[in-house]
């Protein structure tokens, strides 16, 4: 609405948001680093637009939908805002099959958009960071996805993570040995997914709901006791004798990521881990933090079907996801400042008469690839010095009129306080070296 | 629609589009480059979201207001994705005005969109790639946004462009002469901007229709005549002897500009370049190659008011944008990759009892940084060599039978075809050597 000076006030809907310069900066160096790791696990990047077809992106999630910006657009075509990046990846994939090689091992970064309810403090604009391989069933597909993550997580810095890891046809073997209908499936599935909210109390008490038997509940109780790791694995072979096939899966699994350099202690079999109802239908994973207040941070899984809907060669696929903004919370968004200590300089602008000699010098500066920038005006040392500090620069470069009779110039590292003299002529070299 | 097997045809929205791994690389390359450059020149990254309040993008882009995507949102809001990256910057200004140093130089890479005409040949969603620096109404401001842009060009390698140059204070300044009504004002600004496509006659003409006495004609064909570059900054000052002020500014500027690295054969003062009729106040310009088949690769120019319908506290502005999809399509997407001689190893999938061995090879390649990956199953060497081929791969290792007998392996290189034996334990460096 425009005042009565009508001015139109500048304000962000809600649930959207600005990030200055510095957030920016910090986001970008992540977003540089989780590039560089997907592709040197082989990943290549990818791009779909922000709008799709509104049919196209339907019937694919659920309770959600509802959730999905959608509208009609100027030419009468209902139109969506993309909800996630696995959708349109499956959309590509049949769209493209005869011009991609396969498998199709892809990366994508881009926002997209879902009305949620802000009072969860989630953001309806958010980064999605995705690798995907289409077009392979090997372990070694899982394995990677698994790897490439935790990959990114050590390079971060972030060392106090876990993943957990699981097949979903686990929850198959229990359903088909149970013998139990599709809607009791459902009910069991949407039931051990909260488990590490309600305990094991709290599924018994929502099974009895649904009135599942007494020796149903008997044998969930003991898929629940389970436990994770080894002597999971252990347990399950013993639970579920007729299906060797899920812990030889996960014996796989395991043996795999440990060749591919993930640590051991930071794997964990979990075979109450479902991650939700949809897409998936092999290996899922989770990682977190062991720090409670920060939620998953990254996850996925295989969906071997989701591709079938756009096309009548369907693929298999597995994929995962990292979620920028819980790590940005977790980690804080000086930890990328520290890692770039590429020197960024300000030429102070101090005498009106030596203007050309600063410009002259940045331009030297700029032409061998350092970052460099004149104070605009002439203005008082410590106004500058503010200016330096505020914007993040390394180093000044003072060049008044006792450094011009003396022909040299003044160099202040910003972040040590301390200062040397330098002849001009050097200025790229003492750079190029402090990069 | 779904087809008769329940199917729902892959497809991409009319202007609209995808890039398949190699265009995206290709870009991703480009924005990296554009985003070294702009930072060299001391602006950094800011982020806007894509959509914004519809009535903060209203009233800004003339008869363009019809190409704004608007819709209402779940919450009854008027939204619209944003159809530029100028009018969110002079909003977010506003909006952070206590939380930014001034002069604010910011970049901003992202995608706009447009309800365009595809018949045109325009993309509905394209990027933009902006840099702006607001709060300062130096020449020096002017200055480093035209050179920043010629920096980016010449790091991409594209060497055959001009820079046309001209401040929009001449037309104010022949309308003050020629004592025009606004509305005649703006048919002569509309018409002068037909120039390069309807010629002097054209000009002339268009002016008689809207009823032009013939004084103004005559004094208007002057200007027309003024030409460009040196010869016409002296013609403009003796054809407005009572305005050298913005002779003067043009002078400056152009000295500048050749401080600042910019080769003086690629600028030009071009009194007839008016750049639409919206925002600009003062200097504008535009970048086009030397080729007469794409437009203008690059624009931009001073816009002092467009901050004044949001603050109460204006503060003047000067911007430019670069044109990624007309840079690509003028210089080729080859051009972006043969700049980048990164090795990127495909270790062969040749016995499947050598698997670990193989794992273990990536692994420690990856661990170094260098981009590895395995065929993932096992396969005969000329599909895997294809597979090599298809994905871009630069080199391959191969650890057959043989090689696991004389304790070594092969490397091929996949550019010069040469191949040559290291051992397992010499392969990050090897690697690293060819970086």
């Amino acid at each position: 609405m425009a005042d009565k000076n009508n001015k139109i006030e500048p304000k962000v809907l809600k649930g959207f948001t600005d990030y200055l310069p510095k957030e920016a900066k910090a986001r970008q160096i992540l977003f540089r680093t989780i590039e560089s790791v997907f592709e040197r696990f082989g990943f290549t990047p990818m791009y779909t637009p922000a709008l799709e077809y509104k049919e196209i992106l339907l019937n694919k999630y659920g309770d959600d939908e509802k959730l999905v910006y959608s509208f009609t657009d100027h030419g009468g075509r209902e139109v969506a805002l993309r909800y996630d990046l696995t959708v349109p990846l499956a959309r590509f994939v049949a769209l493209h099959q005869n011009e991609i090689t396969l498998p199709f091992k892809r990366y994508q970064i881009a926002p997209v958009w879902r009305a949620e309810n802000t009072q969860r403090g989630r953001l309806r604009e958010f980064y999605q960071c995705d690798v995907d391989i289409v077009g392979s069933e090997t372990a070694l597909s899982d394995a990677e996805i698994i790897a490439c993550l935790c990959f990114v997580l050590d390079e971060i810095g972030v060392t106090n993570y876990q993943a957990r890891i699981n097949d979903r046809g686990i929850f198959n073997v229990v359903s088909e040995t149970l013998k139990l209908t599709l809607e009791e499936n459902v009910h069991l599935l949407r039931t051990i997914d909260k488990y590490y909210k309600i305990g094991v109390d709290g599924v018994m008490e929502e099974l009895e709901k649904y009135k599942f038997p007494t020796q149903h509940l008997d044998f969930v109780k003991k898929f629940l006791a389970v436990g994770v790791n080894k002597e999971a694995v252990e347990n399950l072979k013993q639970l579920l004798p007729q299906h060797p096939s899920i812990a030889n899966h996960i014996e796989e699994l395991f043996k795999l990521l440990e060749e591919l350099g993930v640590e051991n202690s930071k794997l964990l079999f979990d075979p109450l881990i479902a991650r939700g109802l949809d897409y998936y239908t092999g290996m899922v994973f989770e990682i977190s933090l062991n720090k409670e207040t920060v939620g998953s941070i990254a996850g996925g899984g295989r969906y071997n079907s989701l591709l079938d809907q756009f096309s009548k060669n369907p693929l298999p696929a597995v994929g995962g996801s990292i979620g920028i903004d819980r790590i940005i919370e977790a980690v804080g968004i000086d930890t990328f400042f520290s890692a770039d200590t590429t020197p960024r300089v300000l030429v102070f602008n101090l005498e009106p008469s030596f203007f050309n000699d600063y410009i002259r010098i940045i331009t030297r500066l700029r032409k061998a690839g350092i970052d460099a920038e004149i104070y605009m005006d002439t203005a008082k040392m410590e106004k500058q010095f503010k200016f330096a500090e505020q914007k993040n620069f390394t180093h000044a470069v003072i060049y008044g009129n006792k450094e011009k009779t003396e022909g040299e110039v003044q160099i202040k590292d910003l972040v040590s306080r301390e200062q040397r003299a330098a002849a001009i002529e050097d200025l790229v070299r003492i750079f190029k070296e402090t990069k």
